[in-house]
Order: C-alpha cells, then structure tokens, then sequence
C-alpha cells in the first residue's frame, strides 16, 4: 500500500463516520418525534430508550446511560440506559453534587474525563466494567433548568474521548432537553384541566353541599349510562365532567329559591331555569370545556321539546345531554329535598318509564334501566 | 495531479462538508435551546430565523424559508427567511394544499423537485431568482399535526439537491417541530391560567354582581400600590389576581348576610369572617395560585393582630395583603352597600389616616395616599 492509498483509506473511514453521525443523529430525531405522540408517560421512556441506544452507536460506546432528576428529592436515577445491567439501573441514585452525574447537574456544564480513577468524584463499583478511562457526560438543560445528564462510556475503540464528541453528547442532551419541557408542558397541561374542573366543583361545594353531592351522584349514572350506551372514551370524559359541573349555575341562584319548601312563584322558577345559563357564563372562558358547556347549556332540554333553555326535541338534543337529564332527574328523585322527600327506587323508576319518549329519550331510559337492574343483582 | 491525489482531494473537501453539517446542526440545537428562555412569541421568531439562518448554510443554499399555518385560516405565511426580501415575506401568502409548499403541508411528506418548472404546482413570480431548477421542502409536523414546512432552494453549486439532503432537512423539520409545540404547549398553559381566573371571577359575578365590581376596584387600587411601593413584576401579578378573587369565598356566604341592611348577628358575623378561608378551600386545588391563596387567607388581618382569621401583626402579613387591606376597605367606605351609603373619598381618607398603624400598616397608607393625590391631580 502507497502513502497515499493509506491516506486515501483513512479518509474514507473517516467520512464513513461521520455519514454514520449523521444517520444516526436523523434517526433520533425522527424516531423520537414520532414516538411523540399522545404524550403518555410510558412514551417518554421509549424516546429516552431510543436516544440511549443511539448515542452509545453514534459515539462509538458500550455504555450510555440518561439521569433524571426527581425535583422533590434532587436525586437522580437512570430512566434509559445501553449497555448497563437492569439490576444497576434499578440501584442507582445519585445526588446531585455528587459523583460525576452529580458534578455535570449541579454545574450545569459539560465534563470529559480523560482519567476516571483520576478523577476525585469516581466511585468504583465491582460490577461495572471500567475498561476505558475516558467518559463524557452533559447536562440535560434548558437554560438554568437541569433536568438531568446523559453520560457515556467504554468506547469500543478503546480510545479517548475527544471535545467533538463532547459537543455531539451536548447537541443531543439539547434535543433531549426539548422532549422533557415537551411532556412536562402537556402533564402540567392536564393537570390544570383537572385541578379547574376541582376548584369549580369546591365553588359549588361552599355554595350548596347538597349540590355538590347530587353532583357527584348524577357523575356516577351519567358515567354507568354512557359506558352501557358504548360511547367513545371522548365522550364519556365530557359526559362526566358535564355531570360534576352542571349545576354550577346554580351559585348565582338564590339560596332561599335553592332551599324554599314550598312551590316556587313564576319569577322564582325563572330565577331557577336561569342556572344553565348561567353555567354556560361562569365556564365560557375555559376552552377546554367547550363540548362540556354544550351539555351543561341543555341538560334540562325534553325529549319531546318541552324543555330549556331551547326547546331542543329528539335528536337536537346531543346523546350527552339527554344522558344528563335522566341521570339528574333520578337522582333528585331518589334524593331528600327541600320541597319534597325521597322517593323510593322502585317509584323514580316507574316514573322514567313514564316519561321515556316525553321527558326521556327512551335509548337512554333503557340503558338505564339496565345499570340499575344489573347493580341491583349484585346488591349495590 | 496524479488519479489518487485527486481522490484524496475530493475526499477532504466531503469530509469537510460533512464537518460542517455536524457543526451547523450542533449550532442549530445549542441556540435554539439557549433562546428557548422565557418563551415569549418573539422569541419563536428568534429561534426560527436561527433555523433558516443555518438551514440555509447546511444546505450550501441562497434561499431558506420557513412557513408556518394559521389553524384558523388555513394559510401559510413566512415566518423566518434566509435570502429573501422583506417584500416578498411580508406578501407571500399559499393555501394549505396549493402551489409546491401548500402540497407539503397537505399531504405531510417531504418533496425533492429536480425540475421545479415541470411541476404543476409551481408559480412563477418575476421577482424571484430560480437559477437552480431543483428544490426541497419537508413538513414541519409532530404526528398528523403540520405546523408549517421548510423550503430550501437556490443551491450554491447550481447542482441538483439530493435524497440525502432531504433527510437532512427532514430532521431539521423535526427539531423545528418539537421547538414549536413546546411554545404551542407554553401559550396553552398561560392562557389557561388567566381563563381559570376569568371563569372564578364569573362565579363571583353570577353570585353577587356587586361584588365582582368590587374586586375589579379593588384590583386597580392594589395595583397601583404595589407599583407605587415598587414590588416586582411577579409580585404585582401576585397582587391583581388575589384582588380578582379576594372575595370568592363570599360564594358560599347566605345571600341574605351579604345583602343584609341591619346589623350581623355574631352567627351571621362568624359566616360572613368564613369567606376569606372559604376562598382558600376553592382556590387551594390550583397549584398555580398558591401565592395568591396565601394573600387572600389574610386579607382581613390587621396590623396591630386584631384581624382574622389567625391574628398575624406587622410584618407577620405579607406586603401583599397588607396592600389588599387597605385597597379592599376604601373601595368598602367609598361605595354604597346593603348597611351603609358610600362614604366622601375626604372621610374615607381620613378613616384610613386614623386607623394607620392599627389596621393597616403605615408604609401602605402612606402609598396609597400617593396614589389617590396623583389621581385628583390629574383629575382623575
């Protein structure tokens, strides 16, 4: 062989790696925003498996390993790891500050370790192997926030690590760092979905405790019929965030017309027909809400039109809504209130099979009937 | 030049162009995630021209744009260029499903165009140089959902762009992608504290029309207060929400105690005291105000102890709810309610004077007082 078809052979191998590089730096980022979809916790893992392998190919190594940071208790553990034993991923936990992990988090830069039992944050441990002394590692971070480190080591070469693959551990603990603020983003996002629905359902509490616990009582027939009647998971989340909040309104009705024994006056039921108006008011702001709105707006619609607050009949009326109306009415049959008692079950369910076709949509009326009778079998 | 010096040649010069992406897409990763700040829209615009800035380089291109949606309408406009006047930006406008960036978007698949005037879907426009025949453009999407699309064109060497290019812009897509759902996801989350606020304030609203309008007076004394005792930014926003919802609590006070013209039993006293803690149980599931909750559970104390509901003095009250103190009473003396007609700004200011030091703290009053001679200064 020439000088020059040695030289000729290098750069081939050269430009080889770096097409590798290259490929493998397309894959994460594909595979990962792929992966990235309906955002459940599960997927981060997958995305975080998917860098871990990559990295370890893309920078030559036997071993890359991802920390997270638990915010509540500053330790780290290993959410993705190539070429580690499951037995150590699930022992490890690394404070940050300590140890290498630990340095690179806390200082927020990141360290290429030349000679690791020269490096005085080194803790040798019997099972790992340790064959280069050379590791890189980078932190997880978007501006002063760190959420982890990704570290890697035992090159196959058995070479060193150099400042390029530092900077290449760096542009990928970046992307990484996206994909974390992502899911932590949309979990915050769901979050506060739920706590709203929560603070408004307390807001009903501290006006009425009757209300909210009708409330509660209406969420469990709406949810028992809408499963029975097959609606999709979609649907069946408004329909009980519709039941948790339909009576909402009712903190702008007067608690003496919400608690009078007697029969209301005709300007009272006015001020008591308000109510799903008025829950239309207080929850219009919330976007996320807007399908539950719509069936908070009708729950008080007649299969036969003769309901409010828009004389909507048959199927004008959504399937959620007309879900809401006879879960609602049995439950304020079934229930003490101030102007009348208790009806027994037996009674309250003569009554929706007298009004199945007027009041009720009879397919509701029927899926009921069903739930009742089969929690009736099972003596609940 | 012998045959294998010229191979080696033109070995090096690959070698460093693939050294160069590696390094353009480094940058690309680093400065994003570093602008990736506070995440305000400008800065989407910042991180974009970033992307088209390198794109553009990476690609050994002139020309570099990045085109995002508008859900509502279903146009495309430039939103970062490289290589393109001002004039064109601002007028380009492309229907998802038209000309060659509008099939992207639609049909969420990258294209490589060797011959851009043999394709249906391109538009000749006199003010734009297409020396080059060839072209790529890759969607800009996470999952079935397209933000936008990135379209290189105007290669420098006038050579044809090739399926390895494509790769390389799709994954540049990708990191766009993940950078602009993680704003989406951001502006979601912010909105979504305010509308929360917003939907509390209706609840308020529909209860007691009176006393919405109060927290909105309430709000622009305490305002302007803080601002006049020189609180930050974060705690003026601390400020304005606990005085949208001070009295939130008052939900669950008996329409008749509020509306009462006669004097408060000490039961009926003891119900209306409750509404500052009744506040803090509606609030206390939104994590996102637990500042604010903290302010509006003392809003009613006092700064010689006298106040509730647990005795704090001095400096035990936090500044801010010393501040709704006093915003809270005057807004009280000045406005007519059920037990007393509205008192003279003069006598009001003159029952704050008195009760200086022993309801409210004297750094306040002495603000407060600022504020109200500047405002009648100015005729306000």
């Amino acid at each position: 062989m020439t000088d020059e078809q040695r030289k000729l052979e290098k750069l081939r191998r050269q430009l080889e790696l770096q097409h590798k590089k290259l490929r493998h730096i397309f894959s994460i980022g594909r595979e990962s925003v792929a992966i990235l979809g309906s955002q459940k916790p599960e997927q981060l893992d997958a995305i975080l498996q998917v860098i871990a392998d990559e990295t370890a190919e893309l920078l030559d190594s036997e071993v890359a390993s991802i920390l997270l940071i638990d915010p509540k208790t500053d330790l780290m553990t290993i959410r993705a790891a190539a070429g580690i034993s499951e037995d150590v991923i699930r022992k490890t936990k690394i404070k940050v500050g300590e140890r290498i992990s630990g340095w690179v988090a806390k200082h927020k830069k990141g360290l290429l370790v030349l000679d690791i039992e020269k490096n005085p944050f080194f803790v040798k441990r019997n099972q790992e192997k340790y064959y280069t002394k050379s590791l890189i590692s980078a932190p997880i971070k978007i501006n002063h926030t760190v959420f982890g480190v990704i570290n890697v080591n035992n090159k196959h070469s058995r070479r060193s690590f150099e400042a390029d693959d530092l900077d290449l551990l760096q542009a990928l603990a970046d992307h990484t760092a996206l994909i974390i603020r992502n899911f932590d983003l949309y979990k915050e996002l769901q979050e506060l979905y739920m706590k709203t629905v929560q603070a408004l359902t307390e807001a009903i509490d501290v006006k009425d405790h009757y209300t909210k616990k009708h409330s509660e009582n209406v969420t469990e027939y709406a949810s028992a019929i809408a499963r029975e009647m097959g609606l999709s998971h979609k649907k069946r989340e408004i329909v009980i965030n519709a039941a948790k909040l339909h009576d909402i309104g009712k903190i702008g009705v007067h608690d003496y017309i919400l608690t009078k024994t007697g029969k209301l006056t005709p300007e009272e039921w006015g001020e008591m027909k308000s109510h799903s108006l008025k829950g239309v008011k207080i929850l219009e702001p919330l976007t996320f809400l807007s399908d539950v709105v719509e069936v908070i707006k009708h729950h008080h619609e007649h299969y036969d039109g003769s309901g409010y607050p828009d004389g909507q009949k048959g199927d004008e009326i959504s399937v959620e809504a007309k879900i809401m109306s006879v879960a609602d009415a049995y439950d304020a049959m079934t229930t003490k209130r101030a102007y009348a008692a208790a009806m027994t079950k037996e009674k309250a369910i003569e009554d929706l099979k007298r009004q199945s076709g007027k009041q009720f949509d009879p397919a509701v009326v029927r899926a009921f009937l069903k739930v009742l009778k089969r929690s009736k079998d099972n003596n609940l």
